[in-house]
């Protein structure tokens, strides 16, 4: 049924290794306070009696104070950033972290909340010498209800642990990421962590439906629920979805996961223009329906980058843009034949030029290391400006054209993929290393022309640290005003994650 | 292939008078403030300059002040509770509405936000002489935006309008209720109200894409998006879905809205007790998968009463539990085997006892009055104590067995129905007339149970005024300091919806 899609017998290359490969290679990032000349905050400075404390209610091997134990929490995965704090604690428990933070927060010490350290945007790390309060250890799955479709965890489970877990049991995580075999759920929920299945199961402020949280005071906010319908009163929960860190500490969570589906097919599609990638969209929502679950688009530029750095080999011939389009339902051979008919629709109608199509869960892996792979992979070139962006979809790809004309050679490499359906673009922008001068040929260029178009400036990434200049760029001055006063209420000292989200003044 | 399913040819009686003739049958309720002996907050009362104030930024005829046209404004829907308001303000514009609250919040003048009016838990009425301040003129539809499936209009368009507008793009409304024919958007927003789409769709929190809404102090907070990915700093708008009108007033709402599905089917099943229930919901769970759009559970009592109250018809013979199972995806010859084959497999095993199935839509419209007039139908009865709680689905039903064998024949009728498929039960016991005695025989014992099981003492309704001193068994002291700490923040003056949501002291 399929002509000329056809899934091609290739030797796809595993690439596991590829982010330890990179963690080894690069040199240290410059310290962030001097790249961008930041301003300690008016904070204490860590004294021995202050690890002696810290000590006291964590066992000595949770207090970690050598520089090299320490320096990987210092460092963004990026390594755009760096910090030097010289302690980072490793909390088992809620009643832990409340003490620390209680602690802190008397004696007015910075802390830098910690998940898998896999943030995009620098806020993850601390800036100076914020004590690192790391999640690692708080890894217990409390429970998994298979029949409410329920999981309750602490916040330093690893995704795709989690992810494996919940599928023991007919079930799957809202949520699926290109940094899932490192990142938190605890760091997901900070940051609202978007991914690839956002497209289908919406973002985590539907999903979650439960958290716990600890104040800057050390108060212990308990907001759990296994309901998907509870309006008793404020949201709360939603307080510590996004705010990365800024407003509490993240010690559990409860999240709805959907029933895991039967059939998965992926279809990997070459397509000769931006106006055929948006076309061939409008026809998978019509045809695919409830079972498009992602819709992805990946430029000539992008792809060749990940197959060059990691030796993969790409399904089909190469063409100017290419669709990741993945279905999952409960019935497999409707499924197909929803497929089918829109990947023939849509090469009859010329949208489509060449794919493959696989329902191989070993090839459907490969596809998507593909995709996910190109951001590890454009690091390797050096440096790497990146952006995350919505724009409206017609302007979708456009700025792509426009930077390479504006930067012309300057930059080594500029490319565009990303959440088609959810309306956000990956904007990468490579270079041999770190130069302030092509920094300011994009930096706040990108970003205005962004606001220009009403769209957001971090669609998933957050703000972090990089981007709180430009935070007035996606949000009004009443809104950061509003911003500063919940910052004010929940953290009066200021200690969690300063120098992130809001403006520096 | 249905055995015994079929579609009877029964005459379905219409029944959109209903309401209305409800309107005019009952007496006035008692006043709050008497029936619930509260005490009048601190506010100043209003002066004829006031209303001077009111008439030069409003029209005249948008300023009612005359007792036959501010009594309506005055008492819910159920006629519970009844306030005094002497003014009721129709604004047009968030400027008229910031105007308003400017001066309210400087005259410390209490306000209350009112939409269609259709909550059940007297939050949109006042309880003394607040002023009304109604979204009733603020109905215009700003974009709908085909491509990206995003709505933005003003607060007080009527969901029914909206669904038939978006419909006619191909998007439908990611929510759907009862009360859909009057309630405002805004106010289900205010209320994150859930409805018989959640299942599917999930909540607001989800769904909202954006907010703009004037705090106390008149601040115009334009918090609008049409994106379903933003992660720049606070995700404010989250503080006014679910709040009730207690910490801003919602002017404008962006939405995201599904493609409309082009199938739907409506099961509605016979069931011989509810452990067979919820074996049937696993079972559709399983073979629906994504197309299974609502999972309704009706006891007999609650059936019989909507068919007796409006002279309808059930299109099978009487069982003790009946199921409202919803289907709608992309392809109707799928759904239908889909469909079919859950019917099947579940009559085979003894499950389902009797059902009928449609996809035309009328029946599907009758099949659904059934349901969605049960809640008119009791109040026939003379007075109605409404429960809507979320429970854990092993014990969701036994409450109301629970309730017979306490009440014994104290109370006319009690039954069950709800969104099984949420674990959201309604609960509803009725009387002739309101009685203090069976009030206490059923509070807080209805909700201590709840609170026991972990459940939330109010799944879609929200507190309100009258569940605010239960608010404790489903939020514990914490939380509801933080609930103070930001209505503080929102709100210094207390001016917005007083003696809601919060505990009043």
């Amino acid at each position: 049924m399929l002509s000329s899609l056809r899934v091609r017998n290739i030797v796809w290359k595993q690439a596991s290794l590829i982010k330890r490969s990179y963690n080894a290679s690069a040199q240290l990032p410059d310290l962030t306070k001097d790249r961008y000349q930041v301003k300690r905050g008016d904070y204490s400075q860590v004294t021995d009696a202050d690890v002696g404390f810290f000590q006291s209610i964590l066992e000595n091997s949770r207090v970690l104070l050598d520089e090299s134990d320490t320096q990987s929490y210092n460092i963004d995965f990026m390594k755009s950033v760096r910090g030097f704090s010289r302690v980072v604690l490793k909390p088992k428990t809620t009643e832990e972290v409340s003490g620390i933070l209680r602690y802190c927060n008397d004696r007015k010490l910075a802390v830098c909340p910690q998940g898998g350290n896999t943030g995009l945007v620098g806020g993850s790390v601390p800036v100076f010498d914020e004590i690192v309060v790391s999640t690692q250890l708080m890894n217990r799955i409390d429970n998994i209800d298979e029949l409410s479709g329920t999981l309750e965890c602490q916040s330093g489970c690893i995704l795709e642990q989690l992810e494996q877990a919940v599928s023991e049991k007919g079930l799957c995580m809202p949520l699926d990421l290109g940094a899932k075999g490192s990142c938190h759920i605890g760091g997901n929920v900070s940051t609202n962590a978007g991914g690839i299945r956002l497209l289908r199961y919406g973002n985590l402020h539907g999903s979650v439906l439960g958290v716990e949280a600890v104040k800057a005071d050390g108060t212990v906010l308990d907001l759990m629920s296994n309901f998907k319908k509870d309006n008793t009163g404020y949201h709360l929960k939603h307080m510590f979805i996004g705010s990365e860190g800024t407003l509490g500490f993240l010690t559990k969570v409860s999240i709805f996961c959907p029933t895991a589906s039967r059939a998965i097919n992926v279809a990997f599609l070459g397509l000769e223009s931006y106006d055929a990638v948006l076309k061939t969209f409008l026809a998978a929502k019509r045809d695919l329906g409830e079972i498009l679950s992602s819709c992805e688009m990946i430029d000539q530029e992008a792809l060749d980058c990940s197959l060059n750095a990691f030796n993969l080999r790409s399904p089909i011939t190469p063409f100017p843009f290419y669709m990741l389009v993945e279905t999952s339902g409960s019935n497999g051979a409707h499924d197909e034949e929803k497929l089918n008919y829109f990947l023939e629709t849509s090469m009859n109608n010329g949208l489509i030029q060449d794919g493959t199509v696989t329902n191989n869960p070993t090839k459907i892996k490969d596809i998507w290391a593909l995709r996910e792979q190109i951001g590890a992979a454009i690091l390797r070139d050096g440096y790497c400006f990146k952006y995350d962006i919505s724009l409206p979809l017609p302007q979708f790809y456009e700025i792509v054209d426009i930077m390479k004309k504006r930067l012309g050679n300057q930059a080594r490499r500029i490319c565009g993929y990303g959440h088609l359906g959810d309306a956000n673009l990956h904007l990468n922008i490579s270079s041999s290393e770190y130069s302030a001068d092509l920094h300011k040929q994009i930096e706040p260029f990108v970003y205005e022309h962004t606001s220009t178009l009403r769209g957001s400036i971090s669609a998933e990434h957050g703000i972090g640290f990089m981007k709180t200049k430009y935070l007035k760029l996606s949000k009004n001055q009443q809104a950061i005003d509003l911003m500063g006063e919940v910052k004010r209420m929940m953290d009066p000292n200021g200690i969690l994650n300063p120098y992130k989200v809001l403006p520096r003044l």
